[in-house]
């Protein structure tokens, strides 16, 4: 028996990856066999990664396996939310409506191919009516069976918050649980009708929810919940043997664990088991993480899919049938773990490294690009990026350009190379003096003629560092036009972002910026990690981890050295916590003062730099809201960020007091402006 | 009588702009002896311009305002919504709550003013629980009278589509109406008070909403409506005397006719007059019209404040106390007019000319910047900026640079000079050649290195073109970099920007985009009312209105003359009438193949034509979503945008069907497949 477990996950595992017809046939039947002890209640969760809006290419992943779960014998196979359109879709479907009523075509078609099993499939749901009151969609799982849609359950609980916007395009179901699939496209609260909010397959009763539904229990989350109806709790009235959760939930900092935890509360409080299929891949900014799982009645985990890889894995709750495929490192953070600052990043670097890769992976996939270049300066945030670039798109589409100019070190033109060199990526070098002096001549001249008529020219003003910067950005961009299928990539990371200490249409300039959320302290762990990780080690020269980061585009006149950019911001340990104290603490400018920072059990830091690093701080974050504006598309990897899809501020809110006031700072000023 | 009602307006309106502190007594001294009569249910409407997260600065405002009130002897002034915060202040208020307790702060120093006055003052209301079901704020409202918060009103409709994200932070109110201050931070559904839901002010009965709450008539709306509970409905039952809404309601191409048009309907509707205060100015996209207005009980206009303007505006619903101040040309458009596409853009230029003004304006003041630097080609795009930015912000501040490059008309160079001259802005020649050269120099000799490693090098690439583009850009941003509160500015235009017909750090780089909301073919009935309009008559040379549209980056080798736009698009008629199509009628591919276009009325277009245009445009609509995620902040202006914080679609969706799919389509490429 434990022999035959094994069988049927090898093959599974040769399945999911196979191109030969016949032996994926006699795969097919070989597992059907294995199988047969196990049917009653055996389900295959497909964790796909789809395309946001190309139904045809869902739907045939989709068919696909479809017909591998009734070739196998199963009797249901589950699907990610919203797989036929892929999640999110945003407001696409309010502008192209054509495409919904194409994913309710594709749903009907793979409706006639379920004869012998049933398939969970997720599909954006037009509401059509005389009299409408919401928005226009249901965001819904389709239950197909004898050739037909036997049921609907739509989503009632939508998450609207972060890299979530549901509500802007889905009304929230009044019911929770299966309602007649003879209400697809004209359900609604005076419709409801009065059946099992379950579906019964073989005999076994299904609680199915989708995503947001699953993720308020009152108890789990010690009342504080987002919303005021619990599906699952309504559902378990109906006892039902299996829950199931149709799910497109992105990987963040410490979010796997805590979804973990909260899939095997929900098990063990109701004494059901779980049946949790995510989505995989990236959409955007999003990486989805995969990790489908299965928890027993017992709250015990049975089953979990790989992270960040398709895959079909067959299980069966009530029997006890499940693989447990390793999680990848940092997915088991917990968001409850002590919040506290610290440099440890070691545990988050796995899931950090293969939410990138994934994120970069499927950006040029699903938008047609095939190869990267970049700009190489020899410091660590391009070095970071040509690494994590060589593993996504494969070292021989992407090409590092090493950029000098006069200022540029020997050792960072070396470093630079011999980085290119151990990545096996293409390389050249095409110096910037030229061009640096022929713009800065003319600036020079248009300055000339500018100050004839504007006062307020600065005497130490950084347009010659910008030169350099959107030197190297035309360069690439350049390739990029010259070459097809080809993207340059913005190298800025997450604590240059909060301090806008990077340059418009220069290194933040790109079409994808792969370090955006990953703060510099990290980087440095990150690129540590990598050495010692890869398959390659070491790709990466020591000297450019052990180098003090900086632009290298002004010399220092105190040292005659390139300026080094804690200088000009502050270090990047103390900065690195400033970010993670607003960003997980919610912490204020007093908050900060009053406490002891990390940097500061290491360093004597006196009151009046600790003032000044903290002033400096928020002055050139109110300035840097409009580069977040227009930064690339990115990777959102920590559990929160400053991506434009994931935290919105008007730029005009740039004279924010972020040290507050008191009441009676208040009144002073009352009477003080009035006299 | 008519004559005391003529003074009172006069006297209101100098106060306004008034800095002579003995004259504003005196006029206030004025203003109360002849408000006496019309003491009883009277109101004054401060439409006031907000900064979002300037707290202070709001607040004095508001302070202003309610001390005037006082003064004058009003029984009530009443403020737009959120006025302590401004709106949309979005995400900001989760990630630094400091800001939530500090307008709490300034709110109860507001209340102490408050002796003689009822104030309507709306805050982001926290909501501080060990149970906490939803959001962590309410949208609120706080009656201030006696010294104290007296009562809060709470937002029940949360718009949450296009520019709106009130559901990402805000909770919905359980309950409409008035509560007792004392629920001030601790206001959830199980602590309704079972109290009247109006204020009662010196013996009048006011029924208070929020913005949105208004919009839900289900009979106006004809029984299409957003959510299923209608506040003013509710409120109702209580007959109150008026019913009083805060707004914060940004102009849209065809919106404010229509909430003209619903006040009237529900002021007449419940027999009771309405008053509208809204927000007026722009917070980063949104530009707010102001136009606040008040309705009698038969739902007729008895008084309407200025658009675009600050304005206090002192009425008596109850008594037929009003002024209606001129409406902006425009504003009077109704959504429900036929919807077919037209080039009769006439009468919403006011409109369009105010909105982008404001835009500007608010921008550079909120932020800080002061001046705009602008690449003049001769052309209509940069020719309509330069006239909107010299309105704007003062030709003194504006200065525009003529950059020539070969190609370059010596008529496009004049243009540019004459027109800079006209608007009597500064201008600067900049030739590009020396920079194009050493550019393109640099580039071919590393084009020959990645040639070496990669192929798929372009036989005709817009590599020189781009090259082009971007030195003008590196030119602007080289000013903005050397010379204090200088923004550079983007010049693309939505008809390009739906083509992605604009250069990545190049035309469509900049700090604002002020016409990106505007499609080609109203961009030259724009000039023309400018043209007309303007103090200064045809500041813009006709030569500029008359050429057609074209970069001048490129030669037709055919023509040997610079290549123009529509030949490399397809004629701006047609392509704007696709847009429109999409956007307010959501059409798609066949609808439009199988439709006549007015361009068809006056041309022949063979369907070969047809079919090569409507293919071609929806080809790069698809290629130019990245380039809408990294546009710079811009003013919406049509009834719907590109604008990203306006309308969100993955970047990743590039790969969606337009043409739609029939069933047996489906059937076939299943069956293709599987064979």
């Amino acid at each position: 028996m434990e022999n035959n477990i094994e069988k049927i996950y090898k093959l599974s595992e040769e399945f999911d990856g196979i191109d030969d017809r016949s032996r994926a046939e006699s795969i097919e039947k070989e597992l059907k066999e294995l199988l047969k002890p196990y049917k009653k209640g055996s389900v295959g969760l497909a964790q796909i990664d789809p395309i946001a809006g190309d139904i045809e290419y869902n739907a045939k992943k989709v068919i696909k396996y479809i017909k591998h779960s009734q070739n196998v014998g199963l009797d249901m196979v589950v699907f990610p939310e919203l797989i036929l359109m892929g999640y999110p879709i945003e407001d696409t479907i309010d502008r192209h409506p054509i495409i919904v009523e194409d994913n309710v075509k594709w749903l009907k078609e793979v409706a006639k191919i379920c004869t012998d099993i049933t398939a969970l499939v997720g599909f954006v749901e037009p509401r059509r009516y005389d009299r409408l009151t919401g928005k226009k969609y249901y965001n819904s799982v389709a239950v197909l069976n004898n050739g037909k849609i036997q049921s609907i359950v739509r989503k009632s609980l939508l998450p609207t918050y972060s890299e979530f916007n549901d509500y802007r395009y889905i009304e929230p179901s009044p019911v929770v649980g299966a309602q007649s699939g003879e209400t697809l496209g004209q359900f609604d609260e005076d419709k409801i009708e009065d059946c099992s909010k379950l579906n019964v397959v073989n005999g076994v009763k299904y609680g199915i929810t989708i995503c947001e539904d699953c993720w308020n229990d009152s108890d789990f989350f010690n009342d504080k919940t987002l919303y005021s109806v619990d599906p699952i709790e309504e559902l378990s009235k109906e006892h039902p043997d299996v829950f199931i959760n149709c799910s497109a939930s992105p990987t963040r900092a410490k979010k796997e664990q805590l979804k973990h935890n909260m899939f095997s509360f929900i098990a063990k409080k109701y004494s059901t088991p779980i049946v949790y299929v995510n989505q995989v891949g990236a959409i955007d900014n999003s990486s989805f993480d995969g990790s489908s799982r299965v928890f027993d009645k017992d709250g015990k985990l049975l089953a979990r899919a790989k992270s960040f890889r398709e895959q079909f894995l067959i299980v069966n709750p009530l029997m006890g049938l499940g693989k447990i495929y390793p999680l990848t490192n940092g997915l088991e953070k917990t968001l409850t773990e002590n919040k506290v600052y610290t440099l440890e990043y070691e545990p988050d670097l796995e899931r950090t490294y293969k939410t990138v890769i994934q994120g970069i992976k499927d950006y040029f996939k699903k938008t047609g690009f095939k190869r990267a270049v970049i700009g190489l300066s020899g410091g660590l945030d391009s070095s970071v990026c040509a690494v994590l670039l060589a593993d996504a798109l494969g070292a021989e589409n992407v090409f590092g350009i090493s950029m000098p100019s006069k200022i540029t070190s020997t050792e960072s033109k070396s470093d630079a190379e011999v980085l290119a060199q151990n990545l096996g990526i293409n390389f050249a070098t095409a110096p910037i003096s030229q061009m640096f002096e022929t713009t800065n001549n003319c600036l020079q001249k248009l300055f000339k003629e500018v100050e004839k008529k504007w006062d307020g020219r600065y005497k130490k003003s950084f347009t010659p560092d910008n030169i350099q910067a959107r030197s190297r950005a035309m360069f690439l961009w350049g390739i990029s036009n010259e070459f097809g299928s080809t993207l340059p990539i913005a190298t800025s990371d997450k604590s240059e972002l909060y301090m806008g200490y990077a340059t418009i249409n220069g290194d933040m300039s790109g079409g994808f910026a792969p370090i955006a959320d990953i703060p510099k302290t990290k980087l440095f762990a990150l690129a540590r990690w990598m050495n010692e990780n890869r398959k390659v080690k070491n790709a990466m020269p020591q000297s450019i981890i052990d180098k003090k980061p900086g632009a290298e585009l002004a010399i220092d006149p105190k040292t005659g050295k390139p300026l080094v950019a804690e200088d000009a911001l502050m270090p990047y340990e103390f900065l690195d916590e400033v970010i993670w104290r607003i960003e997980n603490k919610k912490e204020h400018y007093y908050d900060m003062l009053n406490s002891e920072f990390l940097y500061e059990k290491k360093h004597k830091v006196s009151q009046e730099q600790k003032i000044q690093w903290l002033d400096k701080f928020y002055k050139r974050m109110a300035a840097a809201l409009y580069k977040w504006s227009i930064l690339p598309p990115s990777v959102i990897v920590d559990s929160r960020s400053i991506n434009k899809y994931d935290y919105k501020q008007p730029i005009t809110s740039s004279r924010i007091n972020y040290k507050g006031i008191s009441c009676e700072e208040i009144d002073e000023k009352i009477n003080d402006w009035q006299n």
